[in-house]
């Protein structure tokens, strides 16, 4: 099946996903002094720290990134495994030549190989990869147990898959307010008409499980942002979780799920929960699992 | 000013509030093996160990801990700070005399007096204690911002705060159900109307902020239980969480606010989040903050 919702599911567009919160760089310089900006830049880094903590895969050992996109992930993965042999599968070749060039701007050890494909069909044999690496991607699946459980074919047996994902029931913050929680809401919506799912955090354990891994361990990752820590309120409330809500406004408009006042009041409400006095929780999900077998 | 709702907040019933998701003892015994009650219990105070990892007085430090209720945390402060001097106030004698009998249930080495005193009008002259310790008591009160400044006043300067606090805002499980979430807001809005806020989790950092402390650093504790953890899920989800939400059907029903059908469609969509294949997060809200001169 190949549809405009696989096609993006699969890496097509990742660029263009605002649906997701992915750690990205922030969308603006700000006016401050160098060490200011090293500050906001450590804060931003914060976040990879978060998500990535743990997942460090051994010298030689072959792990499967499947759907890289442009490689927000994979420079991550190449600094945390420097002996690794990593595979950063995408189906955009534009993706993937983006990738290819963040990577090359990065410092790095790891032998990391590029290919465009499928992940729902992929070209390698059984059991090709000690490990897998799924970041972001399940939520844009029409099917996220039907692709684990394909992905599940190329890990060897007692291989490892780690899967990350949002989800943005979780996100709860200061001032609270309905019309924030609705533009949210219309956002999770829209994510749902286009086959994917925002709020599939909660399912990633069943998911795992039902697809056949083995000793599924679930870890919340919980960013927390308030005026105490300037630059995560900047990479994360606003550059990464308001910015990726507010790219919904015409689609939500179109869909006349909303009005352009309602619309124009829930995202000033969001805004404020970035300002002085505000506080900002999202929860990611951190799951690894074995293939069975090993 | 001496109301229900400050005679509740400041501890006088402690034992009753099933309105905070506190740690406490399974309410049933399981009919499971010695080995398998061990790893429950295990699972049990995985939770006391999220809550207080971090929170550890010198040897000879001044604590007060601030509506100690039944002792329930009192026993983790001893354990954790066994130098310490702690002074556990608490409005009600019965609930100081439970306290009392837990901690002696428990070795430990560490000097604990109690007291029985409304936190909001403490018996004690300015700057007597190094470190206070508030866990589960803003949510009660009418005034959080008013009584964090009051019992700033008995912190020396320099001296520490720790806030513990939950957020029912931060609730999401799968599977989702509208019902169950429902129930919750049900809970939420009963605790509103006695003067308190299940959502206060959201504003530690601002209240500490507004009452003079400084150096407010806010870390999120979050709470994840499903069927690879069967004892989190007994005694978090169900005996925990889900026992608080239930104990407020009567007064759901005695206001109005749900029908016998709506409310037991609710529990029962909460119930199947802790069963098979359901996931259930939770999160906390840790802070800690200095009184500032010191």
């Amino acid at each position: 099946m190949r549809t405009a919702a696989t096609e993006k599911a699969t890496g097509g567009t990742r660029e263009d996903r605002r649906t997701h919160p992915a750690p990205r760089e922030p969308a603006y310089v700000h006016g401050y002094s160098d060490h200011e900006a090293r500050r906001l830049t450590d804060q931003a880094d914060t976040l990879a720290a978060l998500l990535h903590a743990g997942t460090a895969y051994p010298a030689g050992s072959r792990v499967l990134e499947a759907g890289c996109g442009v490689g927000a992930q994979t420079v991550h993965l190449a600094a945390s495994s420097p002996g690794a042999h990593i595979t950063a599968v995408d189906i955009s070749a534009s993706s993937l030549d983006q990738a290819r060039a963040r990577l090359a701007a990065r410092p790095h050890t790891a032998t990391v190989s590029w290919r465009q494909a499928d992940l729902t069909d992929l070209p390698y044999a059984d059991a090709s990869f000690d490990h897998l690496f799924v970041c972001f991607v399940l939520e844009h699946l029409p099917d996220p147990a039907q692709a684990l459980a394909g992905l599940r074919r190329v890990l060897r047996p007692g291989g490892t898959v780690t899967v990350i994902e949002g989800d943005h029931g979780s996100v709860f913050f200061h001032p609270d307010s309905d019309h924030a929680r609705t533009v949210i809401g219309h956002q999770v919506r829209l994510q749902a008409a286009a086959g994917g799912n925002a709020l599939l955090g909660r399912q990633v354990q069943p998911l795992l499980a039902a697809a056949g891994y083995e000793d599924v361990v679930v870890r919340p990752r919980t960013v927390y942002a308030d005026t105490t820590r300037p630059g995560l309120v900047d990479s994360f409330t606003r550059n990464t979780f308001i910015a990726m809500v507010a790219a919904v406004r015409d689609d939500a408009l179109a869909a006349g799920l909303t009005t352009e006042a309602d619309w124009e009041r829930g995202i000033r409400d969001l805004r404020r929960t970035a300002e002085a006095g505000g506080t900002f929780h999202y929860t990611f999900v951190k799951a690894t699992a074995v293939n069975p077998g090993g």
